[in-house]
């Protein structure tokens, strides 16, 4: 097969690929991640790149003539016939950057307390502390010496001493312990520290190390989400947590969310890309934590990790494609806990590692980590725990009950398929004020930047204001007004948020009635949803005790703004509590209490799965919420227009 | 390092070895063995070679001048300086041939009757019938396909037909299978077998494969000796033996006892080469094993393991060098079942591998097979079992107590040390009959071949003949009498039991008064181990009801004159049975009910260690067994002199 070089720019980065690979697959082996929210079915348009060299490509309706002028091709759909340079565009990169630690600690800060960092198992509800009985526990022994008279093996000897201790039922170890047993009881004068493990209903002794070594036990809980994956390092003896990374889901460059994830896995190697993809990404947070905290990675023995279902099976390496066919199912909800090293996880060869245990094919472990971690499930009244992101789940119930569903609210809110939507990172839009007469426009940027886009609590504020000015009508039309920002294209009506003036990209940042119609869908998805399964249970919303959002905005998120556009019912305002990463909260919890693991398994065969799509009325529903805030007002009384 | 050309002849197998290595070692690379019983110490003198070429050699008093002028050398002593020429002499030779199929027949006939074979589990006893529950069990399951309404996991959908079946409180599945099963069960309409393995408290999910595979489950049993290893494919469906192996171990090239073997081990590379050399044994008997009976190794599911502490060491991998260091600890009794894989052993690549439990270190996993199978645990009044070989172990008990001590017989019933001592396989004297008047012989060879040496049996007719004949006084030492069998040399008395014309070296074979010491004390070891363990619990010989004789005597033992020799205590006749490799059995019973592991277990746990060599009055008992028979002649009221 013949071979060219492909070189990316600015990067600099030359790989050398066969003839015909495209554009998109040669950025894949270089290591420079495009944006491909379809994930290469040339439909999104976000991979446009500047060529020089000879391609062919296929006809699509996104690249204009102009731009074809200027050799701007799409990477998924242009075919490499040359030794190429390629120019790959801001706006079509994926960012990459790891956060700062400032724009870290900003978007943490409001989700977990100091306090709650030291003590992350503290009742957050009225009996929800979980005795702290880590994933893993390091127990010092001195053994006697054997006698004549007590000559029992070495092993029996350890289970003596372990027995002593109480609570091990059933101890299991494997050869590569026992292989080395004798000599380093007999080097290190019967002195030892052992690492034990819970492995399901089994304890297993993980290691077996020379000295006391009980000081040095670490452990890590991830949220594996779609678009990011969030990390943090914790001392498992004194509960704290060392320090939290997120970095984006390197998945990302084979589609933005579950669905594309899925139909690229059933590619030949596409499965093992999206694994090691998701591999490294969580091998990277793993090292800059202990390299940044100092811990050796051998003292790390443990890591829980909850996702969505699809994310799971990406991460054990297993094929997801029945996850989206008929009848959605899963391969498996409860896994096993397996060597992190079986996955593919650098910590400690022999460290193990648990998934959160998932309810079905879209309602995965993180809804179970929510449970747990929001205290829902102890609660007498019924609440409500909405998790926004590319799916919406929903969870209704109290310590009688549980059931969630999940909304196809598609990535609006995380501002992927929006002409200017960006992720809550560094650029974004987060908040908006318009000026009720003359539409004059005040804006924050995550770290005070120039705006590069706009993310989901922006376009939140965004859609409320524009309401209020009357820039929009309830059906998310734009009002034709003799206005500066207000301008007429192919497309119909679009409103200038930034004018190219005052932006990092040079263009202007802009809302049209397509974005619109799109955030519309996604509020409509999540609130009929939240409404439906209220609904379906014989309740009212305002039967609901306490709404817990969760969810990727940041820090940010205005939740009367949220209200006023309808994405939440119209309650009393002390109702709700944004308590940011659920999914990550809970995992921790599981990580410091075998009880939280327990409870867990237990939610999990708890939470009732309800199937929207087949209910009667959902369509009606949905129908209802696709206006702001909803058709009929008298659901929304506090909302004024 | 200078290489040079090593050419062993007749083999005509040709090694490059490094300059100073010694000639054994290039032998065992060259896959030529050659007998060293004292494991290359320069001692045994087993090791004898013709040597062409330049070498030098340590100085020995083994080899004779006259020896040494016709290029005599001890293998394990001598250094290769040049490409050399070696010829390895028959009686310097291990004899690895395989037995042949009426050897083997010969051998295991006495052991196994047919009944047995197709119910290997039958009562032996009153109540020793265990339930048909084999190690490995497999399942056919036909799933309900799942639909919307029945849309649980597929994980869980197979644990939810399992659990129909009842009796498997805990299941475990390991990613192998997880990975598989979504594909598995859509290609396959549902339909499935599982291969069920117990791994202590666990089941496991083994393998899961297409359709209906329920017929074909096979196990392995393997009495792992430290001279001889035997083995059985057994139907675990019908429970039938499908054919039996014998194959001596390799590991006999590093030394013929255990201690020689734990000395090796601790030399570099010495524990990987006694593992691979138990390994290739008992993989060149499961490859036969399975050629010959057409079964696919893919359909061996799991594996039972019978051996002394230190031979399960190495079989694992493990250091046994503690074994052999007071207070004589083994790394450990009690083993985790592991993938045969991971002991090096080819069945199915996830099958599963059990080790019987053992109680010490010099009371083995062969011993609690031999309880269990022999059904002394079982009695009301106690009984005994002797296992006679390199340790001879012994158990005295009954329902309501086991105890166990091992004697240090030295493998002289093996045949090994002895001047024309042989194993008991083809061309050995088995039995022997002296004319009292003219001291002429008649002898019977197993294999009818010509004599090559004498077994163990074959010392037991001879000694009891030479005592009888006169030829012998009750110390061992031979009568100086005029006539051609009996001569005079440097080393004392001998007595010629074959002729050179006769035998099928051209060398007499005889028997010295060195080798009756060896005898004497080897039998001597034994009869005052059981004397003294009989009194230790204050009874007497004629309490115990019946006597168990186990070992590697082949089909043929004579009772009466291991009596006579004092080697039997002189009881009831119809009080012993000889019940052959009881080792082999009991790891068939474990095979094939997952009650008799559990049996097993407690036996192990049960059995108490008595230590011989701590017990006062033990030399003196030991004393006075070196006699023929014994120095009380009271004790032995039937034996005429």
């Amino acid at each position: 097969m013949q071979k060219f070089k492909v070189t990316f720019l600015p990067d600099n980065k030359t790989v050398s690929v066969d003839k015909d690979s495209t554009i998109l697959s040669a950025a894949i082996s270089a290591g420079v991640y495009i944006n491909s929210t379809c994930g290469g079915d040339g439909i999104c348009g976000k991979c446009k790149v500047v060529v020089e060299g000879r391609v062919t490509s296929q006809p699509n309706g996104i690249i204009t003539p102009e731009e074809r002028k200027n050799n701007i091709y799409l990477a998924c759909l242009t075919n490499v016939h040359a030794d190429l340079k390629v120019r790959v565009p801001d706006s079509s990169r994926l960012n990459f950057d790891k956060l700062t630690p400032e724009e870290l600690e900003e978007r943490l800060s409001g989700l977990y307390s100091k306090t709650e960092e030291i003590s992350p198992v503290k009742a957050k509800f009225e009996n929800g502390v979980f005795k702290h009985s880590p994933f893993t526990t390091k127990l010092y022994l001195e053994l006697p010496k054997p006698t004549i008279n007590d000559s029992i093996s070495d092993l029996e000897r350890l289970y003596r001493a372990l027995r002593n201790f109480g609570g091990f039922p059933v101890i299991q170890t494997g050869l590569f312990n026992i292989r080395q047993l004798g000599e380093l009881l007999r080097d290190y004068e019967w002195k030892v520290t052992v690492t034990l493990g819970r492995r399901n209903d089994m304890v297993e002794i993980v290691l077996i190390e020379p000295a006391d070594t009980t000081g040095k036990n670490f452990g890590l809980c991830f949220d594996i989400g779609t678009t990011t994956i969030s990390g943090q390092l914790v001392n498992l003896n004194s509960k704290k947590v060392l320090g939290t990374k997120a970095a984006y889901n390197q998945q990302s460059a084979f589609g933005s969310d579950v669905i594309t994830r899925i139909i690229h896995a059933a590619k030949s190697d596409g499965l093992e890309q999206l694994h090691n993809a998701v591999c490294d990404t969580m091998n990277q947070i793993i090292k800059e934590l202990v390299l940044e905290h100092k811990v050796d990675l051998n003292t790390v023995n443990c890591i829980v990790c909850s996702g969505n279902t699809t994310m799971i099976h990406l991460l054990l390496n297993m094929d997801p494609s029945h996850i989206r066919k008929e009848p959605y199912v899963p391969t498996a909800n409860f896994l096993p806990v397996v060597r992190a090293a079986e996955a593919g996880i650098n910590i400690n060869p022999r460290g193990l590692l648990s998934c959160v245990p998932g309810v079905s094919s879209y309602v995965g472990g993180d809804t179970t980590a929510g449970v747990l971690s929001s205290g829902l499930y102890q609660k007498e009244k019924p609440c409500i725990l909405i998790d926004i992101g590319t799916n919406g789940e929903i969870v209704l119930g109290n310590q009688e009950f549980l059931v969630a569903c999940s909304a196809s609210a598609g990535p609006a809110f995380e501002g992927s398929g929006l002409t200017c939507g960006m992720r809550a990172s560094s650029g974004a839009i987060q908040k908006i004020h318009i000026d009720k007469k003359d539409f004059s426009l005040r804006y924050s940027v995550i770290q005070d930047k120039k705006p590069r886009g706009i993310c989901g609590s922006g376009y939140i504020d965004l859609l409320s204001e524009m309401l209020e000015a009357g820039i929009i009508d309830k059906g998310g039309k734009i009002k034709a007004q003799n206005h500066r920002r207000i301008r007429k294209t192919d497309l119909g009506y679009e409103f200038v948020v930034c004018f190219k003036e005052e932006t990092a990209s040079g263009s202007d940042i802009v809302i049209n009635e397509a974005d619109i119609e799109n955030l519309k869908r996604s509020k409509g998805a999540i609130y009929s949803a939240a409404s439906i399964l209220v609904k379906h249970l014989g309740l009212e919303f305002t039967a609901i005790e306490k709404f817990y959002i969760a969810g990727g905005f940041g820090t940010y998120l205005d939740i009367e703004k949220a209200i006023r556009i309808g994405l939440l019912p119209d309650l009393e305002r002390s109702k709700f509590v944004f308590i940011g990463n659920s999914s990550l909260a809970g995992a921790r919890e599981i990580l410091l209490s075998t009880q939280a693991m327990e409870m867990a398994d237990n939610l999990a065969a708890k939470i009732t799965y309800f199937e929207l799509s087949v209910e009667p009325g959902y369509m009606e529903e949905y129908s209802q919420a696709l206006f702001f805030p909803h058709t009929d007002l008298t659901k929304f009384p506090t909302v004024k227009f």
